[in-house]
């Protein structure tokens, strides 16, 4: 079973998920995205995976059977399990605990398709509105204190399954880093009154200097502080705090906006491997005037060395102005 | 010229460097370490790096020509450059500043090898001896607060030229997550009144599920809250804040144990690129009771995705015990 451990020093955590790797041996973690291999997430192979928690689906089909255009699956290989053991580490020095939450799989379309951007604009909405649905479902449940949805493409970026999907985890704590996010948010807005998501929207759609497109509901720019090359964000023109919270029907303005900036970077970074974040409020916090939701898309396209493991902070060798210009330009 | 971009809200940093990326097209960053092109820290090839800072060298040979066993010279792409501009950031919402630092390049052997664990224990204490050598130099220079030794080895670990070397950067501030390290070491110093390291390094040489090895000068362990597979950690069983206080003449003992090491792991995970780092409490601090040095070698084995970028924690599948009991196998 999958347990969080502590550093007794710097208070930092880890989940050990041995489970997660289904043999423990170290070439198997080299080993690549499996494609040869049958495909669990394909339609047709629904006993491959556990017994769905949601899908959309015709109505005329059942549950863990063809007629599906999204899935969402408990992920086989948890990093966190619902089932709470209340054993510590028993042990004074290091601290453990049971690895306690919930991991879904969100498998985006039936057909075998390993690059997002291919799929079209309905079922990137259908895709929109299973996040909602599941990150609202979850955040029903008072136990989970935050919510991570996000997406790994390539195996560089960590995919292990080709088959396009997101992951989906409920918490059962804030993990540090996102409460510092939080934190410097709720300063944010107490120096100035305004939340600084709104603020940097709006300063971004104005000076134009890294904004890549935007419309009446989303903004899309590289942010001023990229972390790697080509960093872009998606951040709603309206302040919402929870993901979860947008209007039922509004879905296709965000797949639209989503699909273009995945395709404008397939395009510019020739099918680069990416992470996708949602980063919404912890439930809790409910709608506040200091927490804005938005989307991050992090291109892998360079590695993650020495210097940013001594540091945690980062160097970009592609300045935002310049990936902005570059991504502007793609024909669509 | 390199500079520091503040993110607005979460106040963390980023060194924007477009100077890095020789030509800043995405294409280019793919690129892999150039092995076909002349390299440039052979022997022989002196005159393709700015001129030295420092070597050691057969004492009849001059500064730039062949002759040397190690050799320090500036980085030519610095993510850090040593000419404050006091320009800061006009733009009242985004703080900019110049990234101000040195950024050297310590080449370990004159003679092309891409895998350090392939030099010989002389090789290896001169290798010691030149870290050090630097790092002292650099801390009697009051501006750099934080000196940071690191090595990347293997493109996926984030090397761009195989021959061997490490990087010495030495920053101006306190990175926020090394901040957080060293308040971690004293809070716990605080609440125990002894060094978390040492009591780390002891119960480690002494329950031994951990341990790798160990002598009279050293324990080498896999961590308790390690955050990716086969982490491996070198602490001085000697309590000491800064490696830059070695006594000299005992370069041998690290060398010794640090070859042993990487060449368990290159072993044990067939020539895996990883990155080592050794921290070191910032030069102001001086001998303190809290910090404790120590080299930190991080395997790429796993990719980081989503769960990592979101939350600032690691899901590790290799739980260290595994990772110890594996390498304490290895025959050398």
């Amino acid at each position: 079973m999958p347990e969080v451990r502590k550093d007794p020093i710097t208070g930092s955590w880890v989940v050990s998920a041995p489970e997660r790797a289904q043999r423990p041996q170290p070439t198997k973690i080299h080993a690549t995205a499996s494609h040869s291999k049958r495909c669990p997430f394909c339609a047709g192979h629904e006993a491959d995976t556990p017994p769905e928690i949601f899908s959309l689906r015709h109505t005329t089909t059942e549950a863990d059977q063809p007629g599906w255009s999204v899935r969402v699956v408990p992920n086989r290989y948890p990093a966190l399990v619902a089932a709470r053991s209340h054993r510590r580490g028993s042990n004074s020095f290091y601290e453990s605990d049971a690895a306690f939450g919930a991991h879904e799989v969100i498998i985006e379309t039936p057909k075998h398709i390993e690059n997002i951007s291919k799929l079209n604009d309905e079922q990137f909405t259908r895709v929109v509105r299973a996040y909602r649905q599941r990150m609202r479902a979850l955040s029903e449940n008072p136990t989970w204190r935050y919510l991570l949805l996000f997406k790994n493409q390539g195996i560089a970026a960590g995919a292990t399954l080709g088959h396009v999907h997101s992951q989906l985890l409920a918490l059962s704590i804030i993990p540090p880093e996102t409460a510092r996010e939080i934190a410097g948010a709720r300063k944010f807005f107490e120096r100035h009154r305004s939340c600084g998501y709104c603020a940097m929207m709006k300063r971004e759609a104005r000076e134009k200097h890294r904004l890549i497109t935007s419309d009446a509901h989303y903004a899309v720019f590289c942010p001023y502080a990229a972390r790697v090359p080509f960093e872009t964000w998606i951040v709603p023109r309206r302040h919402q705090s929870l993901f979860a919270n947008g209007a039922e029907g509004s879905e296709n303005h965000l797949a639209r906006v989503l699909r273009e900036t995945l395709r404008r970077l397939d395009r510019a970074l020739k099918h680069a491997p990416f992470n996708l974040i949602i980063r919404s409020s912890p439930p809790a916090l409910d709608e506040n005037p200091y927490y804005h939701w938005h989307i991050e898309i992090l291109p892998r396209l360079a590695q993650i060395g020495g210097f940013e493991w001594g540091t945690g902070c980062y160097i970009n060798v592609v300045t935002p102005e310049d990936a902005a210009r570059q991504l502007r330009k793609i024909a669509l």
